[in-house]
């Protein structure tokens, strides 16, 4: 049974899920967006989520041209068709995009109409690509692409002019097919993954780059503030290939997976146990306050998402 | 009558032309793409166009993935399905696109499908909206936005990351409704247009930004080859916003309209006729060498074109 | 009844006030100087002023040939001298200079008189020109003319070779008639604008770039203290557009008008009501501190400023 | 007997020379200025000085509000009245300056005059300065102070905003009484002196940094002109100090000496005899060109000018 | 008599002490290395040496090839073997040093032996030049040279790649024969001396320019964590030359002479009695924390130790 | 039998050339060095590579305190030792290097001997390593480690401060184990790789990276020279990955094998022949130049080069 979209206010089957290719959003990269997952079937961190949203599409400039309450109805009906799809005892994955409309029939030169599309989608937790992560810890390969500076645009904005990370991703594979890519910024700075942010332990202290030129990500933000609440101190800070390759312990965070161990950088061994102290007490508090325990679901479950 | 829309080897009228939401290309605004002008219904320099989509794609590691006769097929036959709908005396413009496929069911985490989606389709030139700049001239805005530097991510590769181009017409329109804007590079020196690249006449020398950050555009080299034919001296150099201002001419080229004179960068007056004399030597040379008036046939599907 | 101005010593009429062309501090924009008010005819902070004078000159190498007492003798000599010209319930502004003296009779080759030239001068608070502005806020328009880094010379001395100031200002004019100019750093962070520093708040919190390049007003610091002290947290960090574009509120600090609502930022609206929440309690704060209703005095000597 | 200078419109005694406090030239250093000299009384160059003042004024956007033939009167005026002061076989200095006019009775607000104030003076040429450096060479200390980049703004316009010029050369003379500063840009790249633009000889070609982000001499361009004219390889080119350390032969061009052969770079020796080849071949040909033997008149006037 | 030197296990005399040209430490200036000092005669703070001489070898790729109880007893054997031609009241000087091993006999293609060198050697204080600038201070110059950034290769790693600040020392005795030079970063920041970091008190603050490119010392930390402990506010923060020069106080840190007061920079007289306040006070506490009185060993030593 | 070693006036065996630990030039990796080749048994391009070094020690300013002739008769004596072990088709390499001699008995304070170290060796050429290149090509690997920007230090000083290109090798090797590095620099363009000079062939020009930040290599001044005479474009430019990635044929120039054909970057397939049509033409017009058959002899000697 085929998941459901919606797309500008209607609910179709996820193969049906088309748009033009007109839309400004998919011209320009210029499509603005959350991903969002369920804990217990709720959506966790919504209005974070939707207020990062918000703040893109102002700083895009056009948040004026939009009725915010078709995000909101997005969110809302897609979670309602998909959730009864998956296992009481799973949890699902959420994402809402808006671009500025679509420019039909002559690209590039006006916009015939300026009425934002609107959709949003779900998809099963990728539990068969990370579940073993949790124990083995994940590799991690420094890009040769540098992360775009906030002069150029700002990564603050979560958007789909994504191309660095489509080709960091490439280029990690080739040197490691099992690893993740890790950007560093044009001062050689470590800014984040190609969809996750960074975490390093260095003389006991959590330390994650400075939001300068990231995506601060809604569970980045979650993890520095259960951190805190475990009496971890925790710095934002510039951070370089040194602090990681002598980091006592390294790890990822993003909404999927939660937190995600690194084992090893740049082909240096990083960390003696996954997950490492912090990670671990990390995944031990969040799973207690989200009533989930985030590893033995992904790992229940990461059979059959594999299969999906 | 609608136009015909090549996609993955079928044509299919216009308002039915999508793209799956999952595609990779628009997930990461990893597409890859040329477009192209005819010239008495022939397509102009598409040796050249094709050459640089197959850098682009080259460059994004993609190449190999791609069975490249389909982007032949793709030009042919959206050329031949939408040329009969043109007057004989006007030309159209025709895009062919490349996106790494579609990931499905399943964004972000890993790819399904890696057959590249392969899709062209065809536009009437949009001469109502510049036919009356070859003779009043273009006003250019400054844009907030630094264009991407090459160690991010390469501009000489043409894709479709172009959020920051998206941003920068915006804000110049909020400027100068009539605008277009320049970017800047990280360094201060002018790069390109949103869409074209730019020329300035300073002590009678022409003179154009070096290749460094920008897309090379067909119509530059063309520009550049027809002024060294006439004569002309020209200067591929950093230039700065202080030459811009006392330039004694300026203007845009691109694959549409060729060359389009400037009259005003950031509120002073640039030139003293549109199109100035190198301008319009150029205008007349390139008319003469593909055997079309190029103001003239602006001028006279203007109206028609602003219909569309 | 015109105004004094103390000059090398002396009381001259404001009209007379004239400095010879050769004087090294205009030769060079080498003039190092404060600006003062008074609450209550009292000078505000004018210790403070005096030390950041006198480290201005220590930084260019020029303090040891300064007789420090004619700093403080111009100073009290043209309060006393102009206080009396200004109503009892208004306030007034004054301004000290110092130049390294002057080179005659031949320009930038030796300098024939190295005693310092020191001046100066009083004016009237421009009230017409920003009481409104506490209630309907002020337009900031981003400045194409990137602040001169610290490397080149250190903007926390306050000098006169302003001109990105003055083009600045012109060239925000030009966008927006009533805005003032805020000025980015070259690696794109807000600094401040040409006269004033700047504050934003962003998720409650309170924020104001780096001292890094940035003249570091003592209005500022007066802001960040009185903030402290209603308990509002305050950080200087890096801070970008997508921060100003999204503020929940934001505001100017200058000498004169002492904090200063802003409405817009690049065309899009900021904050909701004017002054602020966090504007309103400095203001509130500031006036019960000096003993002034700052907004109040404003408002009631605004049209007669305005004639002045 | 006192020479004469030309302020808006009047000639007046050279003492007598003032301008007021409230200039808008003197409050931000935003005056825009030319210095030209003499060969045989006769202004050398004067047309391109003037065109160069003219794209200053176009560049800072103040133009329009100068009516163009006060500055052709002040030149001048300026020369009739003190020509007649020097020898017949000696010549002379001659600058002239305009500013955006004066802001008065209140500065830093609003401007009330807008009428550029425009002056024009004169001075003996500073023979005794360098007359001996043409046969000893003259010392040079690379700055401290990196030299302001294009994008902050642009210094190809000529300004009087120059106080990491006064800087560099305090801070030259601090480290060796008799040297000249040379500033570097904030890549480290060789750009100017305070004064006077730098060539170097090495492997037989003649360098000179790149127009990027100096003031583009007129006497440079003449020295560039000049060696073409020799036969002699000329280049514009990204220069630094191991180039400089390492030259055959170094020098400095400006309008008053011309060209003045440099001895030593940073305490290291440079070249071999003073004049070198190309600068004696230089000097050779500039003093035939304009019919005054400049080494020989500098050498006869030295005596006088000291006493100056 | 004699000190002995530790090399690859073995105790030599110290005119002995020599290692192949083919190796790779030289080759590359691959050698990694700490010196440590003794207080009565045991060495400080070696567990926080030995720890970041593991990171630096950790950083380079090569802690694995090294068997690390040689480490150890390279430090214990030169400390045994010379200690006891130190006086009872005085202390010593120990470094060890690590590099990748011979390349024999082709040097720069292949390494043929990979079993790292090790050697250990000690040395008098060197008591004779700076004994009396505990209560003159010592002058510093700015190096025209900038610090190497952590993206070409971090400086927190110990290494003997040390052109740079052997240029920097050449070019500050140029200009001042007893001073010491300090290095700005590429931004222009102050980072560190060619051998001690560089504190500054402003305002009551004491701060030292942050981590970022800069050898961390384990002196810093100490002087840091004394200072905390003294109830002195600390901040690492960038730090320009206009805080330098407007410093209450300054001095450097290092292993030998632990804190040194500075009384100069460029010229410009930093402090008012050496050591200051805050320099003496962290004098006093370190002396009193390690049980020998710093000044005091340093001036009874001074004229033996010259002697050397 | 073994090969002889220069070292200070003396000629010993390879096995026991060593230089004192307590060497400035091993404490400061401040060593200055050449690298040549001989062809037919004689040292060829010998006065360019002295002249290069002789600029090294300018730059470093130590040159006035080495006495040059011995550099001379090391070169000289070294190969007249040396070439006898040498088969008469084969040919040999010559090292010479020179140090500010020893600092001797305390390191890193005072220089006791100031006589500069002087030593020269001879090796076999490494035939073995890369005979096959010649017809397979070599792969590349971009380095994560960005080369060193000119203000740091001079990259064209020939030194030994090297510890950026010894990680970049072991980087490049944990990618892939045959692989060579090649450097950007801080923009990100194109430098060299760990002691060669790089060439790419695009649109039939041939182009290298500007002598900016690179070692300005003596052979890739004769490829260049070479070129021009076999009438192929050759251009110096700033060259991205884009480039490289896209290039028709790479290759790398060094004093030891001459000209190696690039057959992979990154993963990428670069070129379709080795030699390229470029590369071949210079090998052969290079091994006619000099009388020897380059790839003939490399391939020749390559079994016994490796039994080394």
């Amino acid at each position: 049974m085929e998941r459901s979209v919606y797309l500008n206010g209607k609910m179709i089957g996820e193969s049906e899920a088309r748009i033009s290719i007109f839309d400004v959003g998919r011209l320009y990269g210029a499509t603005f967006y959350e991903s969002i997952r369920t804990f217990g079937h709720k959506l966790f961190h919504v209005e974070q989520h939707l207020e990062r949203l918000r703040r893109s599409l102002s700083y895009a400039g056009i948040l004026e041209q939009l009725e915010w309450s078709r995000v909101e109805e997005a969110v809302a009906q897609t979670l309602a068709a998909n959730e009864k799809l998956i296992d009481a005892e799973d949890d699902m994955w959420l994402c809402v995009e808006v671009t500025p409309g679509t420019t039909f029939p002559m690209p590039l030169q006006k916009q015939v109409d300026t009425t934002p599309t609107v959709f949003a989608y779900s998809a099963a937790l990728p539990h068969g690509e990370y579940a073993r992560c949790y124990t083995e810890g994940k590799a991690v390969v420094t890009s040769l692409y540098r992360h775009i500076p906030p002069q150029c645009f700002e990564q603050r904005c979560k958007h789909r002019s994504r191309l660095p990370h489509f080709l960091s991703k490439l280029d990690a594979k080739r040197v490691d097919p099992d690893a993740f890519a890790v950007m560093l910024d044009i001062d050689g700075f470590i800014t984040e993954g190609t969809g996750a942010n960074i975490f390093f332990v260095v003389d006991g202290m959590l330390m994650t780059p400075k939001t300068r030129n990231i995506l601060v990500g809604i569970s980045r933000q979650y993890a520095i503030e259960l951190a805190a609440g475990l009496g971890i101190p925790v710095q934002e800070r510039d951070i370089t290939l040194y602090d990681a390759y002598n980091a006592e312990e390294a790890f990822w965070t993003t909404s999927s997976y939660c937190i995600l161990p690194i084992c090893r950088m740049d082909g240096r061994k990083v960390g003696q146990q996954y997950p490492g102290k912090v990670a671990g007490a990390l995944l031990r508090e969040w799973s207690r306050k989200v009533g989930v325990d985030i590893v033995a679901q992904a790992q229940r479950f990461a059979a059959e998402s594999s299969r999906d």
